[in-house]
Parts: structure tokens; sequence; C-alpha cells
């Protein structure tokens, strides 16, 4: 498609937002094209990441969620009934107003989040301790009127991939216990893409609407930026209260049930593509590359038996479960290989005749170009453990470029000087006023209180007080 | 969930409208109790049904289609270029017109069908003959305001789940080919759903808005009328003149291209859950069934090793890739077996004292409650070939009803007598008004000129004049 705007290079990543944009179109992830502001399609090679993406959370979840589905669209009065998320989504609900050219009874918001969709429902599922815990999730389209400078994967006015899940419980303490397996069970999503990321409990006037409080996963992007790529809200009884969710305890009394919502779009994409690609294009997890390995049969004027190897090695690895395919067409090898370099294909093979006259063939690595010589005999194994490789080699790579990104900092000039590489980590007192100074004075606010904090002492270097937390300060998306 | 209310007995299948409404419920499959009109929940184990059903299409079209997405909002400008297409949706269209408090500039529709939001989009992406012919195909949620009486699965306002394809050719003749292969993929689908339809081209006032022609393919309910269970549209090069999608021929002119889509819906769900069911809930055909085994264990007092045994059966089951549970619950067998039969799980497993001594289980069918005892050592094959076995019965019990219920008719009465049992096959002599006649006269109109007619001569009983054309007739949902 379009192959004439895709034989530029592209730019180099130290411009990301610019390398960004034109490796969504160089590698088929997504056209940004369509004639409406925010919305985007996705080309059929970025949705096959998609669904090999999608496809690791929900084996994570089936083990103890059901997959759903509610309807997209919510009448303003059930949407209107919990005050404090309506002040926080009200300005970017789309209304649905008319249907045909009749003018409806009741607007219908489209859903930005399904908590005023399902909550009536569970409301008639739950009648007895026995029920619980309930936890069921979707993936679905959502909408927000953005405002802001909208961006595709990351900040969307139709969320096309939004999985969110929805648990009630019993008491506070078990849906606190679920807000920490769901931050368990993100972690491990994204390390199957290769992405580490940072947990931290938001500060309070960044939860939520409507949640107690707000545990959210982070990734550092190549820009030094972190982006939110997952959120898990402990809901208290705050929803329950607003749409009479109650079951009847051990004693027979009604009473109201706790409850937890967690959420990750398709900036799990943006992520993995942004972290681990390169100048020269996409480089996949093999965990969801469409493709695993390219086979470039090397054809010259006596290719005597090399299409017949090349479709025996091609046999072997799908019979082993690896996505494989065979570029025979017409084209150069310096072209297939710019090609499927492109697209992040972890493994390409060539095999030419005189590979065949020794009974091998080369395996060239996407991630870092190394080469290899490996037996036909033992080919399905050496491709095996090479994506095993790949795997863990981003994975390290990542994980060593976002901890080498995480300053301590102990003073506002030492934050200002290390944000433009990553992310700060300072003291804080704990006071609102301290987070927001430091949004005014740096143009960059508190993300949230570690998961993984440790007992410590120091002075909040805004106000200097004595402070017992640290947090990490960041420029986000 | 609702315990309390599924615990009365389905109506029986006679009373088909009150069986399919209570069975919904029982069953599981959707909760109609959403606070909007035509809008429905998914239970999570209906959910799990149509994630398989989907799988099955995905297998299908995935040979030589690439799945994709495009935005659910389509500008007013876009939606109202076509039309035709514009007479046939515009009194069925939802619309977004305010982003929060603000009113927006262009009104936004969401999709009733996608061929205004993919057009201007394939218009770029198409340049020559070699991008030819693309076939793409999404799953998603799809809207019409539908103001006739709504129905769960079968006359929905949101369709949670259309699988729309569109594709692109160079010639008219290659679109016509690829109408048929559309026809022949969903009578292949249907086939594994064990739903024999009928196909049959439909009469051109009852065509796609903006078509050249429409086939589409008909399920038979039990009440006697035809549920459309998906449709294929030769687009000609009509939506290509609107959107302009040109390509570049062998002689370097820009012509224009031809176009089909064609489309199928949770109706596939409706249609296999009423066919298949019974008086005592669903009959699941193996390939469709969440749990296609469930073991229920009889413990007696001394039941040593029953237990053991029944996951040895289940581990050795699973192995195998059938889809087994194990109900070790307290309640009584009966209250089990009454459960499990209301799922439609395809075959139950007991397994007690007795059978362990005997080296045996019994293994009960759900389609036709015959019992097979079984030895432990065969019953991985006893089992698959038993599934095997129902898909069978379950196909040749519902093509012989649907045959046995095509009538063919000579005169009026004979259609007036025969309808109420299902369909009437009669002469027409290809005038639209003797079409429209027989709806005013009888109240059912033509569906379709079946697409394996064969030569055939007779009087048209409407007008009386020579006729060489059969035609279905039909009460339609």
């Amino acid at each position: 498609m379009a192959e004439q705007e895709k034989d530029a290079a592209l730019p180099s990543k130290e411009n990301f937002s610019e390398w960004y944009n034109d490796l969504l179109l160089k590698g088929e992830i997504m056209d940004v094209r369509y004639p409406v502001k925010g919305l985007y399609v996705w080309f059929p090679f970025g949705f096959n990441i998609r669904r090999n993406v999608y496809d690791i959370m929900r084996r994570l979840l089936d083990k103890d969620h059901q997959e759903t589905m509610f309807p997209l669209l919510i009448p303003e009065n059930e949407f209107m009934k919990e005050a404090e998320h309506i002040k926080g989504f009200e300005d970017e609900v789309y209304w649905v107003t008319h249907g045909g050219l009749t003018p409806l009874d009741v607007k219908l918001a489209l859903r930005p989040t399904s908590e005023t969709a399902i909550y009536p429902m569970y409301k008639l599922w739950i009648r007895s301790h026995a029920d619980l815990p309930l936890k069921l999730y979707q993936i679905v389209n959502t909408f927000r009127y953005e405002t802001k400078h909208t961006r595709p994967l990351i900040r969307l006015r139709e969320i096309t991939s939004f999985k969110e899940a929805h648990t009630v419980h019993a008491t506070w303490d078990d849906a606190a216990a679920q807000v920490d397996e769901a931050i368990r069970i993100y972690t491990d999503f994204y390390r199957q893409l290769a992405v580490p990321v940072l947990a931290s409990k938001r500060p309070d006037w960044d939860k939520f609407p409507g949640a107690d409080y707000t545990i959210a996963t982070d990734a550092l992007m190549p820009d030094g930026k972190t982006l939110q790529v997952g959120t898990a809200h402990h809901l208290g009884d705050n929803f329950a209260k607003t749409f009479d969710i109650t079951y009847e305890d051990a004693e027979g009394e009604q009473v109201y049930a706790h409850q937890t919502c967690y959420g990750v779009s398709e900036r799990s994409i943006a992520a993995l593509i942004s972290i681990h690609g390169d100048d020269k294009g996409l480089v996949l997890p093999p965990a969801v590359a469409p493709v695993q390995v390219v086979i470039i049969p090397i054809i010259f004027k006596k290719a005597e038996g090399v299409l017949e190897a090349c479709e025996e090695v091609m046999n072997k690895l799908e019979a082993k479960g690896i996505r494989v395919k065979m570029d025979a067409s017409d084209e150069r090898p310096g072209a297939k290989y710019y090609k499927w370099e492109m697209k992040g294909v972890p493994v390409r093979l060539e095999l030419g005749p005189r590979d065949l006259k020794n009974n091998a063939a080369m395996l060239a690595r996407r991630d870092t170009g190394e080469k290899q010589q490996v037996s036909l005999d033992t080919i399905v194994d050496d491709v095996s453990s090479m994506l095993d490789d790949i795997h863990d080699s981003l994975y390290e790579k990542a994980k060593e470029s976002i901890y080498s990104r995480v300053f301590d900092c102990e003073s506002l000039d030492d934050v200002r000087e290390n944000l433009p590489k990553g992310i700060a980590k300072i003291f804080w007192c704990g006071n609102k006023e301290c987070g927001l100074k430091l949004e005014d004075d740096i143009g960059a606010g508190i993300l949230g209180i570690p998961t993984d904090q440790e007992e410590c002492k120091g002075k909040c270097p805004v106000c200097g007080a004595d402070a017992d937390t640290k947090v990490y300060v960041a420029r986000t998306y």
C-alpha cells in the first residue's frame, strides 16, 4: 500500500516524534489519514500485532477472569449518577442525540470507560457472598473527546483496544489485594512484550475520578517522557453505594460490596514499538511478531534444490508453531532485507546454493544484526533458541535503559538537569502544594510513590520539610 | 447470577418466542435488562460461545483475507456521498453531535456498516493492478436505530459482533466470483455450527443500498420464519466512482475498481441456539461449546479413588485439546445434570465407585440423551468420536428439518397453507408487481432466487404468466 511513500529511509530515532510518526506508516501499524482528528486506521500488519498482544492479555486474565461485553451506549441518567466520576469525564464525553432524524428522549454517552454501563447490571447479578469475587473483563472501543494534541496509539478520540476489568469483592482488603494482583498481571503482561514498567501509586489529585486510590504502571519512552500504560483503581464502596451493589453477608445483612477496575489500551503497542524500534524500523519481540522468521532463498543461476530446501525448513518451523514467511519474490535480496527489517521480523533465514552444499543456513538477528551459520539438521532448535534469546536480550536492554534513567535527585536543580533524560526520584513531604509547585516551577509533576518503596528519611526539595516518602517525578505523555 | 430466576423450567420450545427469551437468561447467553431498548449484555458464558464462533470465522477468512479495524465514527460529509446508500440508512443512523458540552463542527455517524469509513482509505491504498485483489475484514460493533420490535441477537440497536469483509478487484467478473466465494465461506462456516443455510439472490428491491446485486444465506427457525444470517453484495464500480477508487491497468490507464462486501453478525448465534436447543435448554455443537465434556464424579460414602480417577480422565481429555470441566460441587447429581443440560454441554461423563471397579465410565449425549458405557482405557478416543458424532447428527437433523420444510407450491392457496410451517417455493415471472402483490396478499415476500436453481418452466401463481425462475417465499425475521 502506498509504496512510493515508503521508499524513503526513516528519520533517526533521536528525532523521536518524527521517527514515531513515520514508523507507523512504514511499519504498517496505523494510517493517520482518516478524515477525523484523533481517529486512526489499523493496517492489517499492525492489527496482527494487536491480536498477538491481546492474546497474551487474554491468556493471563482467563486464569481467573471471564470475558464479557457490555453496550457502548450509556443513558445520560446512569452516566450522571456518580458525582466525582462525572466531574472527571463530562468535558470528554461524546453524546449521541439523534436516531435518524428523530431526537432521542434520553441522550446516550459513548462510553469513555464502562463503570456506569456495567454496575447497574452488577446490582442485578450480585446477591450473596457466594457470588463474590466476581472478575469480568472486556476488550472494547471507548471514546474521549480529547482537546489536547492527539497522537496515534497514545492519545486518541477512539481508543479501539481498551481492556477493562471490573471486579467485585466482599471487603475493602480483598479489593486492595486485587489491585495489587492487577499490577502483577500487568507487569507480567509487559514482561512478555519485553517492556519493563515502573509501578507507582498516583498522588490523590491524579487518581481515577471516584476511586479511593490508583496504582499505575509507566513505561519510559525514548525521549525521556513516561507513558502510563496500565492503571488499577481501588473503588472502595463508592460506586457500590451509587449503584446499590450489595450482598448478603454471613449474618444475613445486606452490605455494600467493594470494587476495583483496571485497564490497558493500545498504548501497550505504542510502548513496545517505541522502546524496541531502531533507525531501520520495527524490532518486534518474538511473542507478538506476526512473522517470526522470514526465509529468503538466495537464488543465482544454478539454484537447484534451494527453493525445495527452503520449503522444507519452512514446514519444519511451522510444525513447531513458529510463524514463518518465505519471500521468494523477484526483488533483490537487499530490497527484501530492507522490507523485513522495517517490519521488525526477529529472524531472517538466508539459504543459497553454497549453504545447501554445506547442509547449512544463515540466521540474522533483527535486534543485534548478528549472523550465525547453523546446520540444517538442528535448525528448528537453533531458531527457537534464537527467538528466546532475542526476547531476553530485548528485555534486558530495555531494563538497562529504564533503570539507568531513574535519577535520585536532592535538589530542584538536580531534577531540572536530569528530567530531559528520564525520571527523577525525590523526597516528598506529602503536601499537595509541593506537588503542584513542582509542576509550576519545572513543568513536570509527581508521577507517584513507587510500590517498591523502602523505608527512608530525607528532606522535601520543594519546602525543605522532613519527608519519609520518595516519589517519581517525570514529564508524561 | 440471579439463581432464583433460573430455577423454573423452560417453556416448551413450541412456544418459540417465549422459549427463546427464557433460554437467553437460563442458558446465560444474554441479559436483556440493560436500561436502553435494543442494547443487551453478553453473559460470560454466551461471550465464550461468541469467541468460539468467531474463531471459526477467523480461521476461514485468514486463509486469504487480512483482519483490520477502522474507526466507528464517520463524518457526515463522507457518509452522505453515496446517494443510494444514504437512502437505505438515513432513518437508522445514530448521530453524535456533541463532544463534552461543545457542538461538533461536523456531525459524526455511528457506522451502521463501514463502506463510507473504509473506502476513502481504499482510495489512498490502491494504486495499481498489483494492489488487487485486496481482501480485508473487521469484527466490530455497528449501530442501527431500529424502530421495529428489537430482539436479542436478532434485531439490535448495537450489533456487537458484525464481521464485515470489503474486497476490491480489477474486474466486475472477479468481484462476482468473490461474491460466490463469500457464500461458499459462509456455507462452510454454518456447516461448522451444524446450521444448514439456503443461499438465494435477493430480488432487486431488497438488495443492499448501492449494490448491483445481493446474495444472502438464510437459516430456518423453529417457528417457520427464515433468519437472514449472511449477505454478500456485488457493489460493481458504484462506490469506486463515488470514492474515486481507481487503479492503473496494464495499459497504464486509470480505471475504476470493482468491489464486494459481505457480512455476518451474532444472528449466527441466534440461529445455532434456536435450531439445536430443546426443552431442557441449550444443545451446543461441540465446535462452539465452551465446555465440551462435563465430568460428574458420583461420590457415595465409600468413594475411594473416584475423584482421582476423574482428574486423570480430565487431564487426558485436556491433553487431547478437549474443553473439560469437572463438577465436584456439593450439589445433588440431579441438580448438576439439570444445570449442565441447560448449558448445552455435549457430553456428560459420569464416574462412580462401581464404574471404577469395572475400569469404566458412563457417557451421556446431550443431543439424544443416549448413554454408553466405555472403558477407561479407550475413553479419550471414545469421547472424541462421540463429539464428532454429535456434530454430524445435529447437522443431519437440522438439514432434515430445513429440507422437509421447503414446499413446492403451485397456487397461492398452496403457499398460504404451507407458509406457517416453513418456506414456499414457487414460479415467478420476474415482475416486481407480482412480488409486492404477494406481500400484500399473504404477508410474506419473495426471499430470493435459489443459487442452485435448475432449468425449469411453469406459471407465476400471482399473474399466471410464463415463468422460468423459481423463488423462495417466506416469512422473515
